[in-house]
């Protein structure tokens, strides 16, 4: 039995359609047949070699749903249920080691070291070869963790909980907004269509997003977004008083960068109120430095700032949870689909922000 | 009956003795034989004009410990305590309004945008006029809480605990050590003693100070310091690389900025661990902006920077039960003793970094 | 001018109507004409004489909604707003002293001993006399802390918030749902409403009530409930193995018990997951013992138990902003509405469990 | 190869010594040579039939602490360090699956249902059969999390690191204490001077304890206890009275119940101030119910209770920190030692409570 994959080979190259033979089951492995895979932002920075992480070759595509088609002895969901050939699942793309000081000390396993990632960085060179969802089969460890999807779901739908869903998890793991406050998000893409999501779930009253693409801004608005200020037509201070009108001067009262520019965190820090917090979550790259002053923006203002990187299980659940509970707002995220032969044209559709996401279908 | 006070008239100029009549008390005001008042540097700040918080005229001293020479009606401590003329005792220097959005409902009395502080914000031109330490007298209003000092103690070696002290309980208030943490203090100021207290204090395994004063880095060790990089005679790159050594490569879990400029917060925040906290305290004016890397220092490695800004009775409470527990150790702070008249030379002293900390004892 | 209301000046009799000479207002103090004032059930308990804190005379009604009628002085919210005559406000009810231990150390005001709560514990006897919200007037004193409500709301839609609203916010506010956690309420009465939504706003995916009122549970559909358990039609074991169907067999993430009987805390503490939380909100007096397995229940779980008491400002702000965003719902709750005259009659209404929640409209 | 080892056959029986074949090391494992094994008040418990988890036959021993003798490949601790063949080592000694709801999305391994740990629930019937510390020699399989001791340090001293220590460890990172708090630990054994010690290590002021046996309260003194309250010689009136005294009225700050008897529990949680803490650590069988009065010593005091069921990684790491930080006085809870083939003398010392804590130098 075969299975085509599409491989990045040479950085700056497209990607090129390659068959691999289906290695036997090790115990506890599962074979997935790919329903929809997610193409992310950093697959493009990826296919650029702009992220040091990327083995050559590989096949591409960290974000995955499919259905169980072959299995090697019995293997349970997180939540304890049983597999079955047929089932729909979804996975935790990131293995922990379990064991080092991160996982087992700190119990935050998304710090860990040697963390396995599919299409990030592991290779298509080394056996069971099918290491990336850009394909149409992929070859799950005994070591993943799985959950199932609700059956009648649209697999497309759910691809993005296990990467910018489960991330935005993480960011309000560490910070969550009270009842009645006022979030601020900054940069409309599917990280700040989450963080709109969540911070509304999470009990915040009003969300405000800053953005300068009017497609993704009206799509904000079905996500719950309350007021939106566009970057394009409104300047750097005429945002920073529309902020304040809205909260009696005071500032919002945490904030989620999912940009990924040092002008967005410079324009944000000043935006949030004294004791407020700011999430940054929108760096997958050096970009750049930032101008902090200390002074004003973070000692005075008893500022609480968190970075956010990757995540884990836990966070996996809590996405999936949200995207389950309103599958057809988060249908709105998907804006392209293309089959594997046209991963191509996929990653180009995400490079030129033509595509708020795009999934691909085998 | 008069009490004399250093007056600070005009900013750059030194203070001036001046004779205030003292008014009668209002019911549940308080007056109080000034002990000791400490010099602080940011009074150095004050005195340039640098602090826009600074009325004119002004008697400084927000640090003052004393014994209750007069009352107008009964007053309790904080702890519930009957007080009586002749009671040595210590205060929370600012009075937060207790019914604004920072005071009541975030119940962060810190962030208070109405806190009125003896010494910084209130001025001796309206009544009751004794509004600082540097004084025989001070009145104490209704409103200010009140701790009762052991009866033996010496009042010098307490005023610090209602201005660094309290600052940084503040700071681990917000985030603590775990027990067997590594935990790094730069500055080794006053603030800088008492983050090593608190680390040792709160189950940190180790301390290590960055410092360039070998003075002040010998004191360190009285206080607990494990480790001493003296910036006068290693390189940043020495220091991050002794630190990692120390640290199984890991980095600080957490480390404590005392000394108010970029250079010590480029250089913290890479010495910090994934995953671990940078507590920035030592900003008491504006020094310029931070050049911060926020993929590398803050999001890849989900770092936590938190600014701590002033302090609150709840912080003055547990700086003084730390010091009272060593009073011996912490007189070794106290390098410089002046009477009221020596203020301008006190302040000197501090401006010169000849003293560590410098009191006056009216 | 004068101002009529209902009073207790008898433990198990009924309250009399009296009428009152308003007093001038001192400094700070508004006059507010009580446009809606709910019936709690503690009410009914003060006038039994089961609350000890009780004094009498006494105007009952903790939880008011009013227009400002007359001002002496300038007035802001919480948020800052200035006040005006005919501003529609509610209010916090208690009033913390702001400088004991728990107010001004451990900055948790609701453990305040000095706590001076309108309705509850100040008598009708001393100035300003108008201490109560079963009035048509009522005089909020300086320290009273003052929200603006939506100028539009129905006023009686509101009441609840100054009271099950904000213990509900506090509860939550020691323990908040994670994104699709499943939340047990034990009891359908307001402080039950208020759990369902609180669950539901903060990220629940699933709540589920128990409770024996076919009327009430239905409105808890209203409200948000997922499952609903009538006590009257399961036994406790086949609640238990509901619970456990619905959730992988490991019991509830958390559950809020709103009914204030041993029998409750018995069965839910059984109902919780390891790991999870137990929120006691309901015992409002002493109804007896109950009998807790710790080896069982608490410790082999390592199950936390948090009671509730009472709240403050900060969480009254929350349930106002709560009860805000959907006022029709609220309306639900209000089952009943009394003209002044008809306090007892309100009362009854509230003892025999007629109403959901009653409210006087004086 | 051979290692001899002490075997629980049949329960209420006496141990037996028996000879096992050592097996080949599978790729990762360790065979080490114990040094010395701790002898636990939850061993009695486990001979005479009491805990369930109990498999027959077993090698009893959960607390051990060697030295490598033979390796099969290469292997790391948990800081990262590589092992070789004559560390002394310390060892995690129970291994959570790090795939269940508990260990992935909970990240609380402690709470794992699939749990292995050596001398508790894994029979000397299967291989490698050398699966508890009573013994010459235990295999520590692959997935054992390993910790380097001091190459000088005494074995026995530092075996209750990895059972009561981690336990107590635990307890405090569900709650800890605040700068000058007073902590109350109920039950002088070996969980409680860990109490004791973690209080005095995290910032209390002071510690009071609750015990009944005068050599232990005299240890509990060298552990940095400050008030010692003896059961047999006061009443639990007088000692309740002596609290109140000690602490303004108000109660201790926090309390950790290390008995695992009802009324330790209800005298305790009488002992704890508004808005304080109770941890619950020292039930390890049931021993009846406890009766609380949830209005009096939960609701109305807004307590928290948190129970604590054994540990992790985390707490082991915790727990070596600190023993190794004093060695000498850890020394000192080390009351008997005894060669392994008098394992059932030893047993008998713990169920006598002639032994504070006894250890097996095999």
């Amino acid at each position: 039995m075969k299975s085509r994959a599409m491989v990045l080979e040479a950085f700056n190259q497209p990607l090129v359609m390659r068959e691999f033979d289906i290695q036997p089951l090790a115990e506890g492995e599962l074979l997935v047949k790919i329903e929809a895979a997610g193409v992310c932002g950093s697959d493009v920075h990826m296919q650029k070699g702009e992220d040091p992480r990327t083995p050559l070759p590989i096949i591409l595509g960290h974000e995955g749903v499919g259905r169980i088609v072959a299995m090697n002895g019995a293997r349970k969901t997180v939540n304890g249920e049983t597999l079955a050939e047929g089932d729909l699942i979804l996975w935790t793309r990131g293995m922990a080691c379990n064991h080092c000081y991160a996982c087992a000390v700190l119990l935050e396993p998304w710090l860990c070291q040697d963390r396995k990632t599919y299409g990030i960085n592991r290779t298509s060179s080394q056996p069971p070869y099918l290491n990336g969802c850009y394909s149409e089969y992929v070859t799950l460890l005994n070591s993943v963790d799985i959950y199932k999807a609700a059956a009648d779901i649209d697999p497309a739908v759910l691809v993005s909980a296990s990467c910018s869903g489960a991330t935005i998890a993480h960011a309000f793991d560490h910070h969550a907004p009270k009842l009645g406050d006022t979030v601020l998000v900054q940069g409309p893409g599917p990280l700040g269509l989450y963080a709109i999501m969540y911070a509304k779930k999470l009990g915040a009253s009003r969300v405000i997003v800053i953005g300068g693409s009017g497609n993704r801004l009206e799509i904000c608005r079905d996500f719950g977004a309350d007021v939106i200020l566009n970057r394009n037509t409104t300047s750097v201070e005429e945002r920073r008083q529309a902020i304040l009108d809205l909260t009696y001067g005071r500032g919002v009262d945490m904030a989620i960068e999912a940009v990924g520019h040092p002008s967005a965190v410079q324009e944000g820090l000043k935006l949030v109120r004294s004791g407020g917090a700011y999430l940054s979550v929108g760096f997958s790259q050096p970009p750049g430095e930032c101008q902090v002053d200390f002074f004003k923006e973070v000692v005075s203002k008893n500022l609480k700032i968190q970075g956010v990187w990757v995540s884990s299980n836990r966070h996996t659940q809590h996405a999936l949870s949200m995207v389950q509970s309103q599958p057809e707002l988060f249908a709105k995220m998907i804006t392209h689909r293309f089959p594997l032969a046209e991963a191509n044209a996929a990653l180009q559709s995400m490079a030129q922000r033509d595509a708020l996401k795009a999934v691909l279908i085998p």
